[in-house]
């Protein structure tokens, strides 16, 4: 039990503080096997609100769920070349089954995006089988040799959405609505606000003709792709054969796309919004959203803290009672404090005599006087600001960590002191691309979707370039 | 599209008709590596209904989610002898990891005991920490070279759940809560009666002291082992060194529990309730309850259907409107009954000027003229009693075909002819066990938990015996 030990400080040494934050909050804990990480039940939890947040949304697009297998024959992954050049290196591969030697190779799948549309080819005949739209919920493995729990794993949970048709413009319409979702969800729910814009030909996804990213800002200036949507054009359909007789009776290939949101998302959050007391919970996402404390083990206390529970229960918020017998009062405080629970209301002896009990605000440290007879109102309010201040201060931090930068020399100052995200003009060309990764370790991240064409020249080669592109450090 | 051609005849041909239910009501397909399977959204569907009754449930008996990792070191599993031994020949190893081969091998978790329990081991210091009861919904594989959809693959997805307890009493409260769950379950939810009773020692879970089984009865006569229950006695804990202080300061091994419920369970449903015509599925595990079809795709006529889905729906069915325009109505119709929805009402031009719908019910064909303003009233109500309806012919053939026999050429006849469940004295020797199985291909299923002591005398070799077994070939 190691809540009273204090947490690094955030600011001086963030991946100490995260790891520790993470491990003592018991979100997660490292597996025995390279790379790989547990989902305990309370980082789980998150996840779990996550999925039914998401999952709605999805379903509301007429999108179904389905599974597809988890081994991969090597021909299949094979079929796309630029598909299995981006994954090749990162696969695990089983090699033994049944207690012989396999005469093919199984990848454990990196993404499913062979296995899906090797079945959707023979599921596909016609127009009217079209559009088909099935989104997974599963794991995926892309071997890591150092765990960075939530955000570097060999082996992390997602989405992934695949769909087909027979128009690219719905094909676009459905990559275009899965990132706008992605957004909402992150502004909404996890309280991060971020770039959405298309990524670079050398950062878009193994096989797409078009990628759409969502990048969220880290404490220590580095950014983080928070989720994905491509538009595969008719990359795949080619190397599948997926075609249907359109209505004219003419063989077509189809159009897809496919789209994901992972488990990686949670280190974000938690990176994002945490502070030297640990994590700090947008209610949205917090498995306890209120957590009542009461100070002693009596019949009478428990009593009205259950009556509390029942009545913010009632009103939708998700809340327990703090019945440990072997946790001295201020080990508590620290413990829902570092698991980053929104509000805590400790009920005493006082608090059970008067009319009124005292909140205590997980993000601002305030403790508010609340009338009891108020609470089933002013709980839920409380909680709605907290996730309205949270993103504020996300959003603050992302504003005053977008810079813009004239020259290349000071694009390379700020990429080696403060970093954040960096607005500059770049000629599209790849070999710039590589080069400032080379001296800044900065990548483009993305071409915002609300940039506008301008007149400018490339911060590295000073050609002429018409966009400014963003460039950051990533995870 | 197939739903024109008639499936083979049920009782002549099951594994035949099976297939081709499974494959052309779309609820799965075959997946490219040698006995891997696709879920599609219409099985998916039936798997998320399952998935919903169940973690409800689970939940509410304070058992958290979790997710522990896929792949489990070689070392790993070779601690607990019983155990390595059971899953040993059924693994997929994976040898190569991002590029390289790898120094120590990773199965493919063909269930979690061991990778859970090397972390419970690290969690479980005191008294305090205990019960630990967490739950995962996953994918798991066990090598089969043969498919047989969703009864036999390499690949399957289920949950299991995983306790550690101070007392023994504990353990065996859980082993016993969650077989009460399943039968509950299959019961109330599948449909499905069956037997609940303890596995013989050889038949037992690897690694368990003891194992509970619900048994039920297919077509032809062959018993499913449709989920269980394991006491695991202190097994694991011994092997994975898993101790707790106890309240005297003495160090205690855990004892613990497992038990899980996998998609198998969907081939029992689908097999155990189908007729020549296709599926029949219980209306709690229904994607679509109700489909109402339009005779013609006019306007007036699917207005006129979609406010009868959204009465429907109000009342809380699972309810769609067919409007696809490219299948005639006796296609349509033909495609529900193969998809087992409970309900079907059909609307013309003479439902819409009458006060009357008539709903035509697949479980047993009948068609009902039901008052247009009785509808929000009479489909729950039939919904009702077609789940009770399939559940009471179900009963009806697992009594039926349950048999009693006293000398082992009864039983051997029984089980060359009619075979089904089978009740027998057996003298609990593993020889006798051993030899019946060679002899007539079927297994001890379980020792019923209502089953009392009686005398008689083994079946097999005429030593003296104090209960009777149940008796099947399985699945």
């Amino acid at each position: 039990m190691a809540f009273d030990n204090k947490l690094p400080q955030k600011s001086t040494g963030l991946s100490d503080w995260y790891n520790k934050a993470v491990l003592r909050a018991e979100l997660a804990d490292y597996g025995p096997a390279k790379g790989t990480m547990i989902f305990r039940p309370y980082g789980y939890g998150v996840w779990e609100l996550v999925q039914q947040e998401l999952d709605a949304k999805i379903r509301a697009r007429g999108v179904e769920n389905a599974y597809f297998p988890l081994l991969i024959p090597e021909s299949l992954l094979n079929k796309e070349k630029d598909h299995v050049e981006g994954f090749a290196p990162e696969l695990a591969v089983v090699t033994i089954g049944g207690g012989e030697q396999l005469e093919e190779k199984l990848a454990v799948r990196p993404t499913s995006e062979t296995i899906m549309y090797e079945a959707y080819a023979r599921w596909i005949q016609s127009w009217r089988d079209l559009p088909v739209m099935i989104n997974q919920w599963n794991n995926v493995v892309r071997w890591e040799k150092r765990t960075y729990l939530f955000l570097r794993t060999s082996e992390f949970l997602w989405q992934e959405g695949h769909t087909a048709h027979a128009e690219h413009k719905e094909a676009v319409d459905v990559q275009s609505w899965a990132m706008k979702t992605y957004e909402a969800l992150y502004r909404q729910v996890f309280a991060l606000p971020g770039y959405v814009g298309k990524k670079s030909e050398a950062e878009k996804f193994a096989g797409a003709r078009q990628s759409l990213t969502y990048e969220t800002l880290m404490p220590e200036g580095k950014a983080l792709q928070s989720s994905t949507s491509h538009d595969l054009g008719q990359n795949f359909a080619k190397a599948f054969d997926i075609k249907y007789q359109d209505r004219g009776g003419k063989m077509q290939h189809v159009w897809q796309t496919s789209w994901g949101l992972s488990t990686r998302s949670l280190g974000g959050l938690i990176m994002a919004h945490g502070d030297d007391k640990g994590l700090r919970l947008p209610p949205k996402l917090a498995p306890i959203q209120v957590i009542i404390v009461p100070v002693k083990m009596e019949a009478a206390l428990l009593d009205y803290c259950d009556r509390l529970e029942a009545v913010l229960r009632q009103v939708g918020c998700r809340v327990r009672v703090d019945t440990r017998e072997d946790e001295r009062l201020g080990f508590k405080i620290n413990k829902w404090e570092l698991k980053g629970v929104p509000l805590r209301i400790e009920i005493g002896q006082q608090e059970m005599e008067s009319d009124k009990v005292t909140v205590a605000r997980r993000d601002t440290g305030e403790k508010l006087p609340v009338l009891r007879s108020d609470v089933a109102l002013a709980v839920p309010k409380l909680l709605d600001e907290i996730q309205a201040h949270l993103y504020h201060q996300a959003e603050q931090f992302l504003r005053e960590n977008t810079h813009e930068a004239v020259d290349y020399h000071e694009f390379k100052r700020i990429m080696a002191g403060q970093k954040g995200f960096l607005r500059a003009f770049w000629c599209e060309d790849s070999v710039c691309e590589a080069k400032i990764k080379e001296e800044t370790t900065a990548t483009t991240r993305c071409l915002p979707l609300d940039s506008k064409p301008e007149k400018g020249v490339c911060v590295y080669c000073g050609k002429s370039a018409g966009h400014r592109w963003l460039f950051a450090q990533a995870y």
